[in-house]
């Protein structure tokens, strides 16, 4: 539970190798996590070579913490488990929407899981969404087959950075008691007041010469252009790795 | 770690409630799970309401765990961040694949916060991936808005069964060193040798009178018919609720 409370992403790492046997370790406790009907269709890449991780660092846009000593790139998976069924006289069809977001299901609650047991080892992790924004490039560099698309990227190492921890939204922002409450307008501005009154926010503000937080959001950080882009792309990258046959 | 790899999911509750404040305690620490650029896009719906659970439970087929005491349902939720943009002279673009995923993938992380604090407290949790199955009826029941997408539910409360630990595959068969490694026809069966030879696969084999575990699997429990129907409905879900515009 404190573990849990005192999360922080690390962003800057020591060069410093993670034993092999501590790695195991800790995938062996995240590969506890539940999964979908115990089929756990995902499988984890983990990159240690120096030159691959030079070569997947532009697929992370060369952000500082794709720099980290292990990388961990989380993929759904149905090639194990297409294979496995082929050779059993069963006849799979998980080449479709369902089997990709069950396989991404199952891939993100492993994924949590290894992060939270590197955590409870002193190890800092860092998720790096930006698989998604580059999945071809990555398939390409990590040699993923038919049947396996990534999804995310956590990288660890030892910390050689102590940041705060970040803000949240209050708990009553993000819950709603037996069905959904709307939001209305006297809402949303008490539910984000902190958030926008924080120092970091005034700094963001500054930094970007933006008149509010949300527009360093939609005209900067996380754009149309953007969203519709990697949306388009990553679609294509389901239909080629085989998972839009429905 | 010791709690990691001793999670089970438990299927059979006591009649028993949890305690609001001890909810809002796990809560808290699922929110600390590292989350897309901190927007925080997801809800979780709590239904306790004995009405609401007895309405939400034939969309997870009845299932024993569908009566559980306590039901989160996580959700993509791009309504709360996109009214407040609005509100703050932002142009927000996220109905689109992209955010669905973004959202999907930050919920996923929170559940699994959520089990591990659940767990850690003594209660006992289960995920029922029906939800993706029954998106449409869950939306109904919940009065989900445009924006807001249901991904997956964890139920909670105390065990009131004590089962087993499930079989995993052996680590090997999940993880890939540096790049992937395509499995060979002898592989497979290694891989999958001690999983077909347990006591539960032979008893499975009796009951559904099948020759092997695969079949099981592609002729019974994730059959084409099932996936090819859901991939499809839930793809209609995400465009009704606004995430398809790319």
């Amino acid at each position: 539970m404190e573990n849990l409370l005192a999360h922080r992403s690390i962003r800057v790492y020591k060069n410093k190798p993670v034993d092999q046997q501590l790695i195991n370790e800790i995938l062996e406790a995240g590969i506890r996590a539940s999964n979908t009907g115990n089929m756990q269709v995902y499988s984890i890449v983990i990159s240690t070579l120096p030159e691959l991780i030079e070569r997947l660092a532009p697929c992370h846009f060369n952000q500082p913490a794709s720099k980290a000593p292990v990388q961990l790139t989380f993929c759904v998976d149905f090639n194990r488990f297409t294979k496995w069924c082929k050779q059993r006289k069963a006849e799979p069809s998980y080449d479709n929407f369902l089997a990709f977001f069950t396989g991404a299901t199952d891939a993100l609650l492993a994924a949590q899981n290894v992060c939270i047991a590197a955590e409870s080892k002193g190890l800092g992790i860092c998720y790096l969404g930006t698989t998604v924004y580059n999945a071809e490039k990555i398939i390409e560099i990590l040699e993923l087959p038919t049947g396996v698309v990534p999804i995310v990227t956590l990288v660890m190492g030892y910390p050689d950075e102590q940041p705060g921890l970040t803000d949240r939204l209050p708990l009553e922002a993000v819950v709603h008691n037996e069905t959904y409450h709307d939001y209305s307008e006297d809402a949303i501005n008490r539910l984000y007041a902190e958030k926008e009154s924080s120092s970091l926010t005034k700094e963001l503000l500054e930094i970007n010469k933006k008149e509010t937080l949300a527009q360093i959001f939609t005209d900067n950080r996380y754009s149309k252009k953007l969203f519709v882009d990697v949306s388009r792309t990553y679609l294509e990258v389901l239909k080629k790795q085989g998972f839009m046959n429905q």
